[in-house]
């Protein structure tokens, strides 16, 4: 293209200000042999699934919208979780459900509580609508603080406090009394996203009853369903009603919906790969944790963050991926995890080449 | 479920008072033989076609996030309106992307200025960022009154300023030089929303490096991809930077993905249904007009908008529905709309259908 653009400065100073002023999500695709650094399930949907899946499609006609609200979907859900249909808000991803929860309940200045370090969307998202991000530190080996949490969220009277438990990027759970700690002590809506709550951790959703909240929940980790993007929320019939309304309609596109409904009627996969991916964990957490130049922190998630003790994390992260072909996330340029590289749990073999990279290139005093 | 639910009134209350005023935007889903109500394709995407985009998505890794940057889809749509990838960003539905471009400009109190009637979502999502919308009636025949917008623009200090063009329920175009006249008079941000524009009416995109602003663009109409979802916002590049801070990463899914760039690759499929849709609508239009008992508004878009001069509005909806199978769009209780029906142009016979039907219902002295 060789045609001058126009200057976009005086569109561009329309953006509001914090938004212009916060960096931009992003992530370089890097290719991998093995590839660890999103968290993603190892597995991909059985082919026979897939096959199931893909014939649904076909059937379906792709013109039409699809359905305004995916009634039998909705009901599967509700029996998963004694739950009611019209409580539940389908997301493409969800992350477009945390987006709804925060535009329909942050007028400006509005206070968002969260634990830090967390996942960077809730702080991008709090700017975006004009809130006021409030992160609270970790515990030691970032353990969840709830006096810290609880004192934070009344001093700072917050609209929405975010509990992301199991936390990414660090693993850490809550407490098992935790979301009834919060609930307890403030009145800011607790906002519970459980993305990773298939691999451990207590879920607030029997809680739901007695004291409103939203609770997310996502079919990319344990289902494997990252690619087709698929998440909902639960909540209080009244106020799933208004949040739908920070939401679009027909943001979840027809097969994904056919997607989620067949995966529903297979619900043994998702059991079968959790308890496969959480011994694995286990058993890679234990292995690194001999490994003397690293600190494993303790994590319920399908995921294990490490801090570099000795060799630079970022010069571990390079060597990985280009002796190893190990595709890890590196978190060390944020203050909160200086050394820190977070490792998706993979298969055995992706693990036993985690390990053994690892106790070379960390564990030996170089 | 028999269990009781706490009271949510103090966690609804948590939701702002400008969305909790505002009717949620619903869909009641009716069945029926002639589906007219929501300006979808007649025709499903060719069976080979979707054949082939299956088959890529069965070669996909459903456990993988999408592409975060969809490199080749964007060359493709790039290389198609002249303009540059990384001022494309795609979205889930261009109603995604309108979503990004309020929340990334509307602080407390910003103007956003519109034709009106018009597409509601333009108002409901200027409500939940807190931003004043103010409609400008459109003209003689819902004509566009390019003089009147630009007044309201100015006087009002528009941050925001919606063409939707063909405009959504009415099927208005813009004249020829309308962008042009509102860039030249204000300095806001001209979203260009030309959803329907496949069908119509000058499009925005030549104007694009002269000076910025975002137009937006589907596959949901001519492509017949709705329940896909699938939409792009073309702007400057720095300026499409910004308004992707406003959108969730991963927001379009990897089948979807597959299916844009599969479409991408059979053009002539998206101008064999133009060409086919716009003879059948203005040979039904014309047909329409010898009907003595509505009136039919001009119209560049997949759908007409007319107006019941003696039977009441909702007794015709009612009766095509029941006696002829046929579903249309009954906008009769708005204020601007009174007695109007919107009715997408299908097939050739489901046409037939339709104006046998208005000749029975709406026509005869009855």
């Amino acid at each position: 293209m060789t045609e001058s653009l126009a200057d976009a400065g005086p569109a561009v100073a329309l953006v509001k200000p914090a938004v212009r002023g916060q960096p931009a999500y992003t992530l370089v695709a890097r290719p991998s042999r093995r590839k660890l650094n999103q968290n993603e399930s190892p597995w991909d949907v059985p082919e026979a699934l897939k096959r199931e899946i893909v014939e649904r499609a076909m059937a379906l006609p792709w013109n039409r919208y699809p359905e305004f609200v995916p009634a039998e979907l909705l009901r599967r859900l509700a029996a998963a979780h004694m739950w009611h249909p019209d409580g539940i808000l389908v997301g493409n991803g969800s992350n477009e459900l945390i987006q709804a929860v925060l535009a329909t309940t942050l007028a400006p200045g509005s206070t968002v509580v969260s634990g830090s370090p967390t996942f960077s969307l809730y702080r991008l998202l709090t700017n975006v609508f004009g809130g006021r991000y409030v992160p609270v530190a970790l515990g030691r080996d970032f353990r969840y603080d709830m006096d810290a949490l609880i004192q934070a969220a009344t001093r700072e009277r917050a609209r929405v406090v975010v509990l992301n438990s199991p936390n990414n990027p660090t693993g850490s759970a809550l407490p098992p009394d935790g979301v009834e700690r919060i609930l307890e002590s403030t009145d800011a809506l607790v906002l519970c996203d459980e993305a990773y709550q298939d691999f451990g951790g207590p879920t607030a959703v029997p809680l739901l009853p007695s004291s409103p909240r939203v609770v997310l929940r996502t079919f990319s980790k344990a289902f494997g369903l990252a690619g087709l993007r698929f998440g909902y929320a639960l909540a209080h019939p009244v106020l799933a009603r208004e949040i739908a309304k920070g939401k679009l309609p027909y943001n979840v596109n027809a097969i994904t919906l056919a997607a989620a409904a067949t995966l529903m009627e297979h619900a043994e996969i998702r059991t079968e790969r959790i308890r496969a991916l959480v011994a694995t964990r286990d058993r890679t957490v234990d292995r690194l944790r001999t490994i003397s130049g690293i600190t494993v922190y303790p994590t319920a998630a399908n995921f294990v963050l490490l801090r570099c003790l000795r060799t630079p994390a970022r010069e571990i992260f390079r060597r990985l991926l280009e002796d190893y072909g190990i595709l890890v996330r590196d978190l060390s340029a944020a203050s909160e995890l200086q050394e820190c590289l977070r490792i998706s749990i993979g298969t055995e073999e992706d693990m036993d080449a985690v390990v053994a990279a690892l106790e070379q290139l960390a564990g030996s005093e170089r």
